[in-house]
């Protein structure tokens, strides 16, 4: 199932001061030695060390450049890595990977490096996919998720669960072995609340995943109101802030959407609407319909309003939703009369703050920032529905006294479901889903 | 005037699998122990080592990372320093850096790292700006041009002309010292030919900055011609073969100009304009002059035409442009009666190999290939500019029969205009200038 192949691929994203090619597989020294000229060898090196020499093609020096070496099994895919630093530019990352595939490595393919790790077991499924997370993180909520699922607190709990069910199963084989003794071992109360507690700790993860896919995707905030109530400029402001925030460190350049903005630790993906009002207008109802389709969509409704505007009509939503309406400018005005709405002045930046910690205080990080584990990642939120609902089926079993056969094919299911989460079990098509995701050098 | 302070910063670009974030000075590796926790601690690390661990802000942990740790003088800069990969998320970059700052590195300016090899003696000034551009290089001349820099040869070449100067004017000061005597050390012949010898070999190197500017800035095409003409399928042509061409190694991003090509070795820079046609419309005017002016910065003149157009005029170019006439749509007639035209199907693609090849044989890049030193840098240009003045000046002098005095003069100003190019004799300003236009990391 495993490629023996030598793999490499840029690990960096290129156009800095510096790129890094990482290569992984036996014989990775030695292949990279081939082009490797430096005042010690790099054949000899030992793991966990660095050579300064040069990559040559032939006579011609491609660039100057730093080699660490990585010996199995103590490197990230648990192979023989090299991880080669050159000079930033695409030109050089281009001829390096080509004179180390004309030495016989091959380009990975996206998540190929993660995967052989998988292989290795020096990471579980779940924690591929935190890697890649990780990497993805904008927020530092975003991180926590992550951080808390690579380092294998996800793993244990999901493990601990499956022993348990491990063991309930056992024990109902057992009476199988010897039905016809009518020997009754499992205790069926005691079972019973077992199925429960275990059904009760799968709901609960589940119960996560409304702040942990928030945390991960974005808060999605709709903000929706009259043309020129304020919208773009309250967005342009929460972005601009923003914006600054990314800059202090210089050098990094945002590539995410623009409409994307971090409040404290949480990202928000504002979403600007076209204005509610009646029309006949062909091409204005379209509008609207995008409008209503983004509002049920959205996770906030931010719903702005000018003070001259005494009569609105809110949206109705649904009971996760949460509504907030903004008055904007309030230096127009000094009434205050629209009860547990925010007032704020979008050009001047009254009362931005104070929304900012409105929409902040949505998100309920509690339990993540405790060390709670928190599921962000859909396959993991289906998993955990399927094993919910064999442990529903097992539980609705036990009541009505089916076989233990059935009974156990039923807790079978929910095993199945939590080991397909750390990948104990898994198919090709799964774990083709999960690294097609990966970036490429991961 | 050398800042003692550790001074931290992204060395690659962010948005890859890892990232790596350097940091330098007299206390570095201390420093990140404050902040890392692993099997083994940091303090210990031997030069050219790599730690593995986590970066921990207190008991959270931010990362787990891998650090390499270079003792001095055994670094870029010659310091103390250590090289962070952490998992390439900008928030754990933002916070690995806050975190470094707030134990007492500070963020470092652009080219501050490069500063510091110069000030330590590991590089000068114009290997210093070779690194630059070795990092900007997106072609293989460009990348020849700026390795040989780099390394050194350049600066080998300037010394010596610089030195052969130097023993002009000593001879010239020790005249003056016993010029009571009338004693007359230097044969005004032998030193007539000096100066001549060592200005020729200052003016070939002017001469090659056209080839080395072209290189290094990118041959700039403009394509001229009638609407309708195919100017854009030939564009589109040209840049997507190319773009299929780099994007072979998936995960690189180009984020060069549109129109930006390499073909073979060189990266060609094509100036899509608007037609060539009497008018009388103020707008259509203005297209046109920009297109005059398109044509008179450019290196070569792409001409189009189409088989049916029997009349077209071309522009006078001045002797150091190329022009090219280019008959498109050739698959509409067998004629070919346009003498030294190419006839090029845009679309279909026939004879646009033989375009490419027209192109890239209007570069001599034979001295370049041969390890010829090529100037690229218009800094350079004008420092060997001013070292041929002074030259020139000190042959007149010579023939003249001023001074001693005088003729010496003329002589240091070239020496010092030499020593400008290494950073030999250097100020505040150039060294600002040269930096200023370094990525933060370098």
């Amino acid at each position: 199932m495993q490629s023996r192949d030598i793999i490499v691929a840029p690990a960096t994203a290129l156009g800095g001061a510096i790129a890094v090619i990482r290569m992984s597989g036996e014989g990775s020294v030695a292949l990279c030695g081939n082009l490797f000229k430096g005042r010690k060898s790099l054949a000899e090196a030992k793991s966990h060390t660095i050579r300064y020499g040069s990559i040559c093609d032939g006579e011609r020096v491609v660039d100057d450049v730093v080699v660490a070496v990585f010996r199995a099994p103590h490197s990230y895919t648990g192979e023989e890595s090299v991880e080669i630093s050159i000079h930033g530019s695409r030109y050089i990352a281009h001829e390096v990977m080509r004179l180390l595939c004309e030495q016989g490595a091959r380009m990975a393919e996206a998540g190929e490096f993660s995967q052989r790790a998988l292989a290795a077991g020096r990471i579980d499924l779940s924690q591929a996919e935190a890697v890649a997370d990780l990497i993805a993180a904008e927020s530092r909520a975003a991180h926590a998720v992550a951080a808390t699922q690579m380092r294998g607190g996800y793993s244990e709990l999901l493990e601990k669960l499956r022993g348990e069910l491990l063991n309930i199963t056992t024990l109902l084989e057992l009476e199988l072995d010897f039905s016809e003794e009518d020997v009754e071992f499992a205790d069926r109360e005691r079972l019973r609340s077992m199925l429960e507690q275990t059904d009760g700790a799968v709901v609960r993860l589940m119960e996560s995943f409304r702040v942990g896919n928030a945390i991960r995707e974005g808060v999605s905030v709709a903000i929706v109101g009259r043309p020129n109530v304020g919208k773009s400029t309250l967005l342009n402001r929460l972005v601009g802030d923003d914006r600054a925030m990314v800059s202090d460190i210089a050098g990094t350049t945002r590539d995410t959407i623009e409409e994307s903005v971090v409040i404290d630790d949480i990202r928000f993906r504002f979403i600007d609407t076209a204005g509610l009002h009646d029309t006949d207008d062909r091409l204005e109802k379209m509008g609207i319909e995008r409008t209503e389709r983004a509002i049920r969509q959205a996770q906030i409704v931010l719903y702005m309003v000018e003070p001259s505007q005494c009569e609105f009509e809110l949206p109705t939503l649904s009971d996760e939703q949460t509504m907030l309406v903004v008055v904007n400018k309030m230096d127009a005005t000094s009434e205050r009369n629209i009860e547990g709405a925010l007032y704020i002045s979008a050009r001047g930046g009254e009362g931005v703050d104070a929304l900012r910690h409105a929409l902040r205080s949505t998100v309920d990080t509690e339990g993540l920032y405790r060390g709670e584990v928190v599921v962000s990642n859909m396959r993991h939120f289906e998993a955990l529905s399927r094993a919910h609902e064999g442990l529903q089926a097992a539980v609705k079993a036990l009541d009505m006294g089916v076989s233990e056969e059935l009974l156990a094919e039923d807790i079978r299911s929910a095993i199945n479901a939590l080991a397909e989460i750390t990948g104990r079990i898994t198919s090709d098509d799964i774990l083709k889903n999960v690294f097609a995701n990966f970036c490429i050098g991961k």
